[in-house]
């Protein structure tokens, strides 16, 4: 009998992209942003009954550990893991997965992103249940990649080969591409060739295991030494080498395969991406708490306290919370990280 | 021997042009919008020494009479008197003129708004003073009109008749004209026949009380009656008609005299009248308090409490207090008044 599915949350970002709501200690996955519930706390339960709490797994890190447990109460405490320091993705997983009982290494584990949104829960556990069946038939890692609907330049793309199963649609992925240019993500979108990297990926916890000690001795390494010396943590993580799962691992492999996942995908990865999948009034703009807008279009208005009045704005995101108020153009929300940057240098640390 | 000069200050303006930062009570002329002290006390020390302290009347709302007396504690309690209601100009200053002991209505009165800025007292204080010596030898009301610098249509215009003095370059006033279009300001400004009204009068009191009686004898009556029961202010005040200086007194004047105001006036009648006057950076951003400016321009970034993180902002007025933000493009912040409406229609008193 093989183990039941497990679930990975990688729930260790520092959410620098939702500042002034989102901080250090309480970053975007922690936050309410689309619904009652945080996104965390949403992806926990969207697995269910695919996955259920039991049998979920989170990684993140020491500053976050009691919020994230917290959150999760029906997730097991001791399978909420924080890591001393972020070392990324390849370390996360491995480390985590290294952590599991063995007789669950056996069993398919669905590693995935913590602050996703995904308007069709239905068809994403649809997806991760498709691709645990092949990925426990073939031995094979996969990925999920997202059906496109926009030439989207700030994603990561699947280039994909050929179609290897025409039952399940499985398909080959050929190689990763980075963040293309405008003119190529419009190819990519005409194509029908690619699908969005999300980040989402299944497999075998062994299988993965051994890719880590093919393709990344140095991680598998120190895996070892963390199992013998587990009391040594701090310093044995400190050294793993800090690289993507991503570079580190998939785009090495000949055999990673995918399945298009269209389940109405975002990863809420900017405020303009927010406003995207809000609802909006008839001037198109969408509010949250105590707004006035008069004769204002196109907006993102955010009151987490107190009150913001808007009169004859365009296209603009404003956002106040207790202690600050943030007001970008919508479209060049991703630059937030500007006003990091300035916070840090100023050593705002009452800010971050 | 004539008696020295008294100054009338009105602080009875409600300030809703600088919400969020003006409130009911807390009105614009109670802030520091441009300094360290008040414009109601910058108002009064300006003055001095051509009106000292113990000259100065003014005339406020019972609402905020306490607030007064606690900026101006060099002012006589007894001259900062408090209207039961707001009954329009030519109500207070008759009222607050016929306060005053008779032997001062002998003498000259100046009467001025508590929240105007002026870049060059000194030029004030010598134009008020001119025009002191004019009202006192030829018992003529004045009115200061303001140089315009601009073509300005949110403004009062006097249009100026013959010189009557060349020695004091003392000119009548033919008539007012309130806010002319774009191009009739525009010619005004070219003709240099016209002077904006700042409202700032100087006379005899006894001069001022005459004239009451002459043109508004319902007003009269109304200050004879609370002369003689000053116990029934509330009652009787209700009743004064309401009507402002300008359109009650001085529009029917047929021997109203001017002089040229040159004083770097402004009336800070908006947060972009605020703008102009503040010292700017070089993208041409006036900021207060803790404020992060990135490829911003030409901008009002105001933080009362709290931070203001402001990317690619161009022309924007943005104002954070505790509770409220207000986020308005420059060039349209008279509009702040929807903001006072709907405010009123959803009665947030707790904002207003």
């Amino acid at each position: 009998m093989v183990a039941r599915m497990q679930a990975l949350i990688l729930a260790g970002g520092s959410g620098t992209r939702f500042w002034p709501l989102s901080r250090r200690v309480r970053p975007k996955q922690l936050l309410s942003m689309a619904g009652e519930t945080s996104l965390l706390q949403t992806t926990a339960s969207r697995l269910s009954p695919v996955v259920e709490p039991q049998s979920i797994w989170v990684c993140t890190t020491e500053r976050l550990v009691d919020s994230v447990r917290q959150q999760l109460p029906q997730v097991p405490a001791e399978q909420v893991l924080a890591e001393p320091e972020g070392r990324n993705t390849a370390a996360a997983i491995g480390w985590s997965v290294s952590r599991m009982p063995a007789e669950l290494q056996t069993g398919v584990v669905v590693v995935l992103p913590a602050d996703h949104y995904m308007g069709d829960p239905e068809a994403f556990r649809a997806t991760i249940q498709a691709a645990a069946d092949i990925s426990l038939e073939q031995d094979r890692v996969m990925t999920l990649g997202v059906l496109p609907n926009r030439p989207e330049p700030g994603y990561g793309y699947l280039e994909l080969g050929d179609e290897l199963d025409p039952t399940t649609g499985l398909r080959q992925v050929l190689r990763f591409v980075e963040k293309p240019d405008q003119a190529t993500a419009e190819q990519f979108l005409a194509g029908g060739n690619y699908l969005w990297n999300a980040g989402i990926f299944v497999f075998r916890g062994q299988v993965l295991l051994d890719k880590v000690t093919e393709h990344l001795p140095e991680l598998a390494q120190g895996l070892r030494a963390l199992e013998e010396s587990p009391e040594d943590l701090a310093e044995i993580y400190a050294r793993l080498p800090s690289i993507s799962v991503d570079h580190g691992i998939m785009e090495k492999l000949s055999d990673l395969g995918t399945l298009p996942l269209d389940c109405g995908w975002s990863d809420l990865g900017s405020w303009e991406a927010l406003w995207e999948l809000l609802d909006r009034d008839s001037d198109e703009n969408a509010t949250s708490g105590s707004v006035l807008a008069i004769d204002s279009h196109d907006s993102l208005i955010f009151a987490d306290q107190g009150t913001i009045a808007a009169v004859g704005v365009e296209g603009l995101v404003v956002v106040k919370t207790g202690d600050a108020v943030l007001v970008i153009p919508k479209r060049r929300s991703q630059e937030v990280r500007r006003i990091i940057a300035e916070l840090e240098q100023r050593r705002r640390n009452d800010l971050l």
